[in-house]
């Protein structure tokens, strides 16, 4: 609609709508610094949402918070052999802890360190050291520690939220004395984050095994939340790690058991980031900007004044307050947000501005609103769809219309994610499914090495995980026809 | 007394206790990477009550969370002299983004960066990079943001939480239209900072500018809060800076004001740090260990079951958690963490592990409370003194038992503070305070550069502040006998 400052239909070029998006919503943008992004107020509000949320069902599961520090030596992460090589390759290296000025007034980098230290891009190891302090008995397990923190990985192509050389984190590092219990923390936590990320943020998701080929550096297993994004390219919205004894081994966490020997704990990690932020985005907005469930959203309404007469402004921006506080007293299960837009600027751009920035509800009170005391209302999703209705009718049911929006977003989400989910018999089949719409092709795989090459080289589309949902299923690989395979999801992914 | 494993007593060897009573109550340990800490989950349950405190409060007065990379490119650092002089010559360089194998399989750093980056010291020249980006006109003002953050400043000589080389914090930053503003501003916040730090920290401070030596880096004024430690030596619990047009000037943050003149922005930054852990310890702790104030503690109560008769376990343990889920049903103005120790270990060593970890409240039931309707308790700051007292009153009047404890903390430090507060009229005195019990010597100066130099280098001494408090006083400087001088807080110092 051109309004919005929005060029690029999602349709046209949804990359480029999605920068846009971002943009306009005024939630981000990128930095000076390669690679780094800066997250603006709008933007780091959704974040700290989800964060509230997510912390409170971590220590509703008997987590604690914990610090561990920025540095890790290079001698750490070389203990574990798989781990050093999947991060040394792209890593913020600090090698010195002084600048200098040199004879041209330049600042130079002075003071070398003995050894030189990288920013974490994960703290397993620097955790794992702790942990090997911390743990000596049975009675000392399970441990159960989260970290907030930000994280480096010099990553060559970046986009905001999505892949970024910085990012804002949690990582859960847990302790165990058996394996059963490690295995049982790592699939608790995924469904912590499934329920937060389809309840708070109304994104339907596939959990399921990672391949061996997608493990984290490190891990026996590896569990992953995959959304799919409009342009129904997958986006891995979280991941759990059953990590063995493999750490524990590394970093010699070790505890003497009920009956006096001593053994290797079992340990998981498990970590979301503010790629959410970036899933919200892609999975909701339309072609006129920011779309937001209201259990996530900055605002739940803008009530506009519609003011013809100056004469009138006063009376209809008290009725414009009044009407704010009024929706504020109602009981919501999270905090309301609701503004009023009285600044001096047309009601058309108030309007674009409002939807532009994803606010849930848009009001709009004018003089002959208040004669009738009705309100003028649209919601988000259905933002063309006006309707003038009683405003104590509309205040009743304010928080009763956000619980239906947010299930509005939800039942979409997953309509368009379900459309796009293809079961696929015939390799041929396969190809066509990728070069035409694509989206999840489901498919029984027998994890063999040469497929996941061929289809990365010639379509682009990698392994997002076997579906605990169709986890019963067996039958044959749809690439080697080995039989009792189970089914795998196949996309291109972000 | 021993039994709480802390050996020498606050004046015996007050640093090491410091160390111990850390250590003992589990708050944090020294980190395996030089000069880092690792915040454990005590110690960081801590930090969170009162991130949550100033955030509210930040936010009530208008701030916006935001955040910014870790990263600053060393050619904005250099746009502000005195800044990049302040900071250079401590500070993480990063200068590779890979590391790579030598022939001796040793990994080394790999790929340079084509210009080197700092880990923030702090973030003025970044922000204020974006701040040039996002104000153009009046309209756009004040914009006021904070963030939320890790900062490393490469110190040499490192203490846990009150000087490390990584630490957490928040830094304010915002920009004005006017000076009047700015200032405003600055003294706003620092007032923010006092409230929270005497309600809720229990620590009295006095507030003040700084003199021109003891200025943030850029900044035109600094203003400090400081408390006095149970060494009678000064601590900087936070700062509010002023920063004149110096960063405008630097990161060119210019608007375009109402009359359409383009005009450099008038900008502050203020933070408060992980320190304020330290001070909490620093302030209120005993020999015995630490001593919380109820606004901030992690643990209310702790309620220990005395079982002389293995038959009695199941019916007192089952007192306790009705008493437990009593007192947590009492309406208090923060969230209330009482536990119950149903551990199988000694009640002596259960009362001396809740002593050591500053719960505000012992409570014991055995066999004759229960059948008395009585609990025995005993306050942390006078732990020694238990009384037996019947249940139902004891529930009823909890909350305000806490709220007395708070009272008691605040005023126990202020009396003690203000014991060791020294007006000095003769510069003999001055030495002979500082020989002897020393404190806060209270004098008048006139800010001459050489008398700071001799005081440092004969007794350890610095200025603290002009404190606000005589800030209508003058006098003739104790040192220069200069005229019409204001009153100086004179200390030895952390």
């Amino acid at each position: 609609m051109g309004k919005t400052g929005i060029t690029p239909t999602r349709a046209d070029n949804y990359a480029e709508w999605y920068q846009q998006v971002i943009r306009v919503a005024d939630l981000a943008e990128n930095a000076p610094v390669r690679g780094c992004m800066i997250i603006k107020p709008n933007g780091y509000r959704l974040w700290e949402t989800i964060q509230a949320k997510l912390d409170a069902a971590f220590k509703a599961t008997g987590h604690q918070n914990a610090y561990f520090p920025l540095f890790i030596p290079v001698k750490f992460l070389q203990k574990e052999a798989e781990h050093v090589a999947g991060f040394a390759k792209e890593c913020a290296v600090v090698t010195h802890s002084r600048l200098q000025a040199n004879e041209g007034g330049r600042l130079m980098p002075a003071s070398p360190l003995e050894e030189p230290l990288i920013v974490r891009p994960t703290s397993e190891t620097i955790i794992g050291e702790a942990f090997s302090r911390w743990v000596r008995s049975y009675r000392d397990l399970p441990l159960l520690i989260n970290q907030w923190a930000n994280v480096v990985r010099w990553e060559m192509r970046t986009r905001l939220f999505l892949r970024t050389s910085e990012f804002l984190w949690q990582e859960g590092h847990t302790a165990h004395a058996t394996e059963a219990e490690a295995r049982e923390e790592t699939l608790r936590m995924l469904e912590v984050y499934r329920k937060i990320i389809e309840a708070d943020l109304a994104i339907p998701t596939f959990v399921g095994e990672k391949p061996a080929s997608e493990r984290f550096p490190g891990a026996v297993a590896t569990y992953t939340l995959e959304g799919m994004m409009q342009d129904r390219k997958a986006l891995q919205l979280g991941t759990s790690h059953f990590l063995g004894q493999n750490f524990a081994k590394a970093m010699n966490i070790q505890f003497v058991d009920k009956d006096g020997q001593t053994q290797y704990a079992w340990t998981t990690s498990w970590g979301v980031t503010t790629r959410l932020v970036g899933a919200l985005v892609m999975t909701h907005s339309d072609d006129d900007g920011l779309v937001l469930p209201p259990r996530i959203a900055h605002t739940h309404a803008v009530i506009v004044p519609v003011i013809h007469d100056e004469a009138q402004r006063s009376r209809l921006e008290d009725a414009c307050e009044t009407l704010r506080q009024r929706l504020l007293s109602q009981k919501a299960d999270y905090p309301l947000h609701i503004e009023v837009d009285t600044r001096d600027i047309r009601g058309g751009d108030k309007r674009w501005q409002a939807i532009k920035k994803g606010a849930c509800c848009m009001i709009e009170v004018g003089v002959k609103e208040l004669e009738q005391s009705t309100v003028t209302v649209a919601w988000r999703d259905t933002i063309a769809d006006k309707s003038t209705i009683p405003t104590e009718h509309f205040i009743e049911t304010f928080v009763d219309g956000l619980a239906k929006l947010q299930t509005r977003l939800l039942e979409r989400a997953k309509t368009y994610r379900d459309a796009s989910v293809k079961r696929v018999t015939k390799a041929d089949d396969f190809y066509d499914f990728f070069k035409h719409d694509g989206g999840f092709a489901l498919a029984h795989w027998s994890e063999d090495a040469a497929t996941e090459e061929k289809l990365k080289s010639d379509l682009k589309v990698t392994v997002r995980c076997f579906p605990q949902y169709y986890a019963d299923e067996r039958g044959g690989c749809l690439f080697t026809n080995k039989p009792d395979c189970p089914p795998a999801i196949f996309a291109k992914a972000y």
